[in-house]
């Protein structure tokens, strides 16, 4: 007998991508950005008293949201802080799906969505982006009565942005939460934040994982009525940002120029390799983001492998419209360079 | 109307204990550690190579679960992490209650219990400690059905250990998770983690907030049988320890040795504090823990904000019975005499 919910024995979980110990890849599968972060950040480390670790740390992580209050043009109580945006997701499922209940997303997009569903003890309800990867015109009536509804723009694992003023009419229509996750939005040329102010029912959430290159650090934000910030605070851990993190993501927000300038290089070496790889017969969806979804013309799943044992870490999803794709993140142009090489190497074995 | 689920809604949420800004206070109130954390965690700071942040952490905190294995003698796969011990409870409640079933735990207790029940949208079912606030021999069968109870041993606030006997005889009837918060362990004589091994429905979880002197850093485990883990692990975050966390919270478990020499100086403290206050009129029930649990002569919520307008912050609870006392956390000797002489002021008023 198991002692765990009937909801929870029988899922698998989700499965993070590969942090392999075992040998030096070049990891292009967990999105990490390939810069280091803002010298700030390693300056506020080295000032850091450790000394007052002993202490609880603000339990608002106040000091991180009048950064980004003050980057983003935010009043502090519009913004809660997640320990990771994985911590921001669980909590809204927390704070709005009742067990029993169902969690709308889009499909295909970031595959721990239905996990927090199962976990949650909620059903399933994918609303089906089309063929170009786009949340159809009537995504709010697909949604139906879910009370979340949660969709990744720009998407993962396509890469491409939705199209903004689809997701008006659904912030407009739909009863529910619209939760907007802008994880890989320094990336693209627009964001959703203004929705926020628009539409009392609507979230953004942001990670400093992707663009502020700072996945080690656990530190995600959502930005959205504080009525909705309210609820959420109910239900997230007293204490989820430690001090470290409040400090050092502070240091790294308020130095937005640098993470820009990052931002900027990685989207000029995906187009770059975007063109490398098409030339080598991959069809690629538009890319918005620090990876390329990119189609190859053999099997993916054997080439995920061979790219392994060669020394490339990738991504690759066996799940349903996906199957037949690698998501490659972008890394330095030195790196990308050497990927596209052995890349067209294993294309004509 | 309010977008979140009704069990939400209704509620107030947790709050923690108070960490003020806006003056220096003798800080008695939230049980932190008066003295810094071990040289080691300050050393593995200087050394951390900060760009690595870029990179996500390994999921498992897989450094941290082997020291708690090397010094406790488990193996990793019978530890789980925790960003802070409240994410463990948090844990615990989504892995084992469904919502609409109950959770049990001991009362008077640690006050987020019932507020972990209803953010999971569960009942209360609270099992009444006894005059001496030890737990009653038919408590097993007075947690019924429930899927988890939770107590805290040493027992906060009142600060006292539980029986063992009485806890192996739980363990023993009890047909759900029995879950034993071991959060102020170090501070007593005797722990319950060898139940872990004799009990299959054994969950004993510590933090290193307290002992390790770590409130900032947000770390704990729990320990159990490997099928217990294996469940809890699907509910947690993926990354819910940061990269920094991992390696200081390593030093810290490594230099085991510097905990407990503290440790043995805060009990010193407690015992001189309360012999001092029981001379000033207060019943004090036996400490257990890095705090006092004392019932003044005169009342206690009017001498809490006294005590606080004097720059001394304790901890008042207007709960039933334990309104008329105040937890005052052990400090170092000099901020425990200046209190004592302070309080001793405020009782001849």
């Amino acid at each position: 007998m198991s002692y765990a919910r009937e909801c929870i024995g029988r899922i698998a979980g989700y499965v993070p991508g590969e942090q392999p110990q075992d040998r030096k890849y070049v990891k292009l599968n967990t999105n990490e950005n390939p810069y280091p972060p803002s010298p700030a950040v390693g300056a506020a480390l080295r000032e850091f008293d450790w000394t007052r670790l002993r202490l609880y740390p603000e339990p608002s992580a106040l000091m991180v949201r009048k950064a980004v209050g003050d980057v983003y043009g935010f009043e502090p109580d519009w913004v809660i802080c997640g320990n990771g945006s994985d911590d921001l997701l669980t909590i809204a499922m927390r704070t709005f799906v009742d067990q029993g209940a169902v969690l709308a997303y889009s499909e295909p997009s970031y595959s721990l969505y239905p996990v927090l569903a199962d976990l949650q003890g909620a059903g399933h309800r994918a609303v089906a982006l089309d063929d170009s990867f786009q949340l159809p015109e009537n995504a709010a009536e697909l949604a139906g009565d879910a009370p979340l509804f949660i969709v990744a723009n720009p998407n993962a694992p396509t890469g491409n942005l939705l199209d903004k003023a689809t997701l008006r009419k659904i912030a407009s229509e739909f009863k529910g939460v619209l939760w907007i996750d802008e994880a890989y939005v320094d990336f693209a040329d627009e964001s959703c934040l203004e929705l926020c102010k628009e539409f009392k029912n609507v979230v953004v959430s942001r990670t400093l994982s992707k663009s502020f290159s700072l996945a080690g650090l656990r530190l995600g934000y959502a930005v959205a009525s504080p009525e909705l910030i309210f609820e959420m605070n109910k239900v997230k851990d007293s204490y989820n940002i430690d001090m470290l993190t409040q400090v050092l993501g502070t240091a790294a927000l308020r130095d937005v120029a640098y993470m820009e300038e990052n931002a900027k290089r990685i989207r000029a070496t995906r187009e770059a390799t975007i063109s490398s790889l098409k030339r080598l017969g991959c069809e690629i969806e538009p890319s918005a983001s620090n990876f390329i979804f990119a189609r190859p013309p053999k099997a993916a799943e054997d080439l995920f492998h061979r790219l392994k044992a060669r020394g490339y870490l990738v991504r690759y999803f066996k799940l349903p419209r996906v199957s037949d794709y690698l998501r490659i993140t972008v890394g330095t142009s030195e790196d990308m360079e050497s990927f596209v090489g052995v890349f067209g190497e294993l294309l004509d074995e």
